[in-house]
């Protein structure tokens, strides 16, 4: 199957222009109607059709006894009936006009060989009628460019241009819900649940082909066809960045995955190497994932390894340098020319090298109270040369938890807060405003590092913050990584 | 010096009856006024003397010309004037019978030779003087059981039980920020500066000694003495745990180290074999400081490695799995006594061993919306066990997240977000307090995954929780690297 058709079949999947769903009732406590709830609260613009053999209104929508009734643009089906109703309601809605299916209902292979056995039949039932779905066991999908989000659990996320398929549905929502907290959002999502039809490989390609994803993401626990797979990802990480996070790696995890979704897990060093080889960007953790994530729906890859490293306080610069080792960085001397220039508005005591420290004083401005200018105009500087490939800048986005602390001013110095909250004001909007200024004007990716895990506030203008350098380190390095694939393979 | 004599010896230091200033001012802009803010706001219950050669009033505090009319309370006096008049502060400070200091004042040996005879000057004096200071060039100090905050950049952390010594100011002062952010707090802070009198040994030994400290918390760029510095190391391990986090370790960062702090960083290897015969915790980058410093603040070590984990959502424990594996931990087969009993209340697609997961759907209960009872009982069930050592557990701590999700529902729906609030409550607090009850009832450690960053709740109940099942699996492996260190040296 080339791309373009599996981007055009799963159309009715990805663009319904409306959704049946099936297994909802007036009951809140089922996942039916916890999954058409989220379909409501979603904003889903197009038709939602419950299909009931009984209920008149279920959350005060028109029901629908039978698929046949349903009007002609519910393309989708989203099934929570109970295992042994699958079948059927397969073929119903099949025979009801419906190309598309999300089958959350569980009680299908991962219970045993009877499970396998209804699986096999819905299988059957879809392929003859030409249908496509997800699942079953799964817990739903998102496509926010309908802003469709059938989610048992509810936990949507914001809308953004990554696209993820996860073979585990809690950590795929949860790691989502994380992103979003810090204003990282994404564009599709698909819990893959058994995989009865469409497989990781599957979504993968169409995220590929698909206008509205910019980053596809995967959390997988076994390759099932590693040929097909490599070959594949080769043809996805020459269009968009492909990040995947391996379970199963070790003996432990792989054992646990046999028991998760009864995935072979396969070598770790052949997968690693085949990975590699196919331009896969690999985390090894959720977080690592997150942070990839973060990074490449930011940033461009960078020309070369050389980091150019900015901090107010010299602790953070010495770890970095250690970071940018650590992860196949270089932190090249600084050229003449740029120490000349910076010595004539630094501190006397500035580091005089790479990294860049202003010191802490340096911090301190002449107008009253906190002035990182010197910071923006150092990365000016480091942007400008062409000894610097990229930037790992320290952030000053304290703000919130220095709200707290003046908020918790002892009540007779409640009339000093004002004063501290006007010195402290420039740590917040104004120095960032001014770093992404500087930004702006220069391809380099920069990313900040030393505040905390991340406020999203650098992010809306475009700047991945990590609290610790490494993990800014480890992104960049990755970003770099990626670069040269794509030099290699052009 | 044994310990006896240090604990007596900086009484003055983090026990000050009352504080003395020099170099603050009616100016908001400088530091020495920045520092005086911060005690005042710090709330410091004891006597504040800012000294001032003019000035009548600074902050609403009546002034003192000269030392000598100082009350007889003034213990400590915290220095900002430039470096030149350091040494003749220092001198009448003595004379004014004040026993300590914190000189925050740049311009020492860390611009060069000028500077370094005048700090050995400022040295001289206050050991002819029988008196100790912190410093120079360093961003001030925090003993939370006097209330004292004297910190040049205002960042007071939350009070608790952790002491932290830092070479850099920046980076203690921010991870300090950081961790009170989620709860956990410190007792007392030192930025050493340049060390010219008060060494990182020094305060580690005294942090050893000092009753209101639990957990010894240092940041280095380079061991001056490696010799004495293992020794005392040998000492403090027997007595509380002692975490390190050693930047400098790799040429990038020894090269950065050397122009911060002018350390030798030394060899890393040699360091790292040392640090761990000597019991000592390291960390190597800030992340991991802080969630070793929340592990160890909260939890004691493990009998062994083996680890029961415990999910909603499979793909959580095998990752959970793999990062066991990875940090030197044991993911033990479940005792078919336990697979018995979980039979009896686990929906039968459980994974029927360890990683114990209860699926998604295990996670709905029957009475509207939301239930991890099952996760609290079978939490009991490997907490009995003797094959268990300790527990990973899923943190159901997404409801910040969900509270947002909830408050962006569409106008429309907003009367469903009652109801949805509703369903979604157990996942907050009643979870969180069962869960508490059930590890109180025994001592091994348990340690959540899966959440935020960090929102403070489970922390607050003394559950350690970090957002990925490797930063627990990290924590874990070295409480119990410290456990075992502890049992063999009994």
């Amino acid at each position: 199957m080339t791309r373009k058709d599996i981007v055009t079949e799963l159309e009715p999947l990805f663009y319904p222009r409306g959704v049946a769903i099936v297994g909802a009732s007036q009951s809140f406590v089922k996942i039916g109607t916890m999954t058409l709830l989220s379909i409501l609260i979603g904003g889903f613009e197009g038709g939602i059709y419950p299909v009931h053999p009984k209920a008149d209104r279920i959350l005060g929508l028109n029901t629908y006894a039978k698929f046949k009734d349903l009007p002609d643009d519910a393309d989708l089906v989203v099934v929570c009936v109970p295992a042994s109703s699958v079948a059927s309601v397969i073929e119903d809605s099949i025979d009801g006009g419906i190309r598309a299916a999300v089958i959350i209902s569980s009680g299908f292979s991962e219970v045993g060989k009877e499970g396998k056995k209804l699986q096999d039949e819905v299988l059957k039932i879809a392929r003859s009628g030409g249908m496509r779905f997800i699942g079953p066991n799964c817990m739903g999908m998102c496509s926010s460019s309908v802003k469709l989000f059938a989610l048992m659990n509810m936990m949507i996320p914001i809308p953004g241009d990554i696209s993820f398929v996860s073979q585990s549905g809690t950590l795929g929502t949860m790691n989502m819900l994380i992103a979003s907290s810090y204003g990282v959002g994404f564009n599709k999502f698909v819990s893959s649940g058994n995989e009865a039809d469409l497989k990781t490989e599957d979504l993968v390609e169409y995220y590929s082909g698909d206008q509205d994803t910019k980053v596809v993401l995967s959390f997988m626990e076994g390759v099932r066809d590693g040929r097909k797979f490599f070959e594949m990802s080769k043809e996805v990480t020459k269009k968009k960045p492909f990040i995947l996070l391996k379970a199963g790696r070790t003996k432990a995890g792989a054992k646990a995955a046999s028991s998760h979704t009864g995935s072979l897990a396969g070598s770790d060093a052949i997968n690693e190497a085949a990975f590699k080889q196919a331009g896969i960007i690999t985390a090894k953790n959720g977080e690592e994932m997150l942070d990839l994530v973060k990074g490449f729906s930011l940033l461009l890859p960078p020309k070369g390894r050389k980091v150019g490293i900015l901090t107010a306080g010299g602790g953070s610069g010495v770890l970095s340098a250690d970071a940018c080792e650590r992860m196949g960085l270089e932190v090249p001397a600084l050229p003449e020319e740029i120490i000349e220039e910076l010595n004539k508005f630094l501190p006397p005591f500035w580091s005089h090298g790479n990294p860049i420290d202003i010191t802490a004083s340096g911090g301190i401005g002449g107008s009253g109270g906190a002035d990182f200018s010197a910071i923006t105009t150092c990365l000016d500087f480091l942007l400008q040369s062409d000894e610097i490939d990229s930037v790992i800048t320290m952030s000053m986005d304290m703000m919130d938890r220095m709200e707290t602390v003046i908020s918790n001013f002892p009540p007779k110095y409640k009339n000093l807060s004002k004063v501290v909250g006007k010195m402290l004001a420039p740590i917040g909007g104004k120095f960032t405003k001014d770093l992404v200024s500087v930004c702006e004007k220069y391809e380099k990716p920069v990313v900040a590092m030393g505040g905390f895990e991340s406020s999203g506030m650098l992010e809306s203008y475009g700047i991945p913050s990590y609290s610790d350098p490494e993990r800014a380190a480890f992104v960049l390095s990755k970003l770099a990584e990626y670069g040269e694939y794509l030099e290699k393979t052009k």
